[in-house]
């Protein structure tokens, strides 16, 4: 079954409350979802994912250190990477418009691409990824929930295109 | 069949030498492969093609401005928007380390996904598409041949599994 | 007298209304601001200007294009750079939470910094300059003003240690 | 006096050979340099300095971990900010053209101006600050002696016109 894991951690509590929204959007699509803390999320954790989605507050301009910890550690001993080809996202809680919520999720598409994952981007709603400034308002987690569909959508056609094709995910 | 444009321009040459073996590489999937001068595109070969790939100069700390807007002057009326679900990549040739050339990529890679595009990086390459640091050495000519063929074998997974599930190019 | 260009373009009005504040802003400490259309800028205003603030539309994820030729085209001939040791920042108007507003922020400020300037952050508002989020609100507009007169300050610090320390801008 | 603080960190050496540089480079133009291991900076260290350095290696798209940790828990209790009106910078040693190394510049600049310091761009060097593409050679090492000196001038004249018009530095 695919699965995808939702590595979070929240300051004021604000973005641990899109977790549940974002997982239930991916559940909505029959694929599973797994909300970790990243203190608890281990690196068997991280390669059983078909997708790794990160949830993180908005700390000066980048995510929480202990999100950037959890991605400077994971091995790369081996090809293809640990983490190559699987599908990648990012949302943050920040408190107000210029509060480098966008940079959040910068930073971790960044990071995401850099251990040679898949990111989408989206046209009309947020288009980096969801984005809450303080409370997350209605609005925010109903787009919480058709984002977690959409990435659950892409982790689908991308784990159906590679059995098809008898190709390794990394490809 | 599956086709990529290639969209580019060049300042003193050297990135005008990647072209040709990006799409070498492309084509060596059997993907058909379009290079474009910015110029000369229209939206009509943006909105046929399955993927766009980026070839811009390394210009002050972003993608040259005829590049830039291109993308600022794609319509976007109708759902779903013209270009989501493309896949999008980008190479640049700058002048040395520390000259911008990542920056061009990574500016061009936020404007795809602002689009909706589908991106993928590399964890052992260059991480977010192929750099020359002036004239294109023989090593990054090999490389930009590699990647392109990695962008078609992309595309084409999201093709196949597009008709596999009568799913419109924008989930 | 120590002066500013704001270099400004508008789509649909907002960016517009947030010219006015900052240039009162930078009025209140002294400092001449001069508000200019990109499209009516020479390279003969931004060499004569003590620091240039540019005001953009949040157009895909980066400055809008016009600005960005505006940037691509200044001639480096000759040493200093013409823009080097000038104050810059740059403030935009986007839909929403997540429109792509602080990457147009960043994309200036990675232009700015290529270009020699200096760029200063703000810990307590909005860390990378003005954000509106479709039409300025009063707190937004004040911030404007408050924003233009902390860039000011900092033109007449650095023209005033220039001139005490016989140096030049440029260093 | 003025001061300067070096944090730093290393990976395989490399970011460490350049803090010597940097150090020497500042005291050339009659300024304190302190070079210290992130894990030994103090919260003290950070206030009494005049302008912050940081030196990482390239970590996944962005700065070590412990970089990002210790910028993360910079107190901001009480008005102004207490990085507010420093001078900051960044330098980098990644693997080669593409491995990130001017994302790890950016995302460092991007977390020093949201503590509200002041960054300068170079026009002609490496633009974001010094960048090692594995041991750095003579010319990179020499670099990072002039980018230090710049620094180095750059908050002496910030000091100075700090006392003469007895503002306070986060102004």
């Amino acid at each position: 079954m695919t699965s995808i894991l939702i590595v979070y951690t929240t300051l004021r509590g604000n973005t641990g409350k899109m977790v549940e929204p974002v997982a239930e959007g991916i559940r909505s699509e029959g694929v599973e979802a797994r909300p970790m803390l990243v203190e608890d999320v281990t690196m068997a954790d991280m390669t059983a994912a078909d997708g790794i989605i990160v949830g993180s507050p908005t700390r000066f301009g980048g995510v929480d250190w202990q999100i950037k910890r959890l991605f400077d550690v994971v091995s790369h001993e081996g090809y293809p990477g640990p983490l190559e080809g699987k599908v990648g996202g990012a949302f943050t809680a920040g408190s107000r418009a210029g509060s480098g919520a966008e940079l959040v999720l910068l930073n971790a598409i960044h990071v995401l691409l850099n251990h040679g994952m898949i990111v989408q981007g989206e046209p009309f709603g947020p288009h980096y990824g969801p984005v809450a400034l303080r409370e997350p308002t209605e609005e925010v987690l109903g787009y919480c929930r058709s984002w977690g569909a959409r990435w659950a959508r892409l982790a689908e056609r991308l784990a159906a295109s590679r059995s098809a094709s008898g190709e390794s995910p990394s490809r």
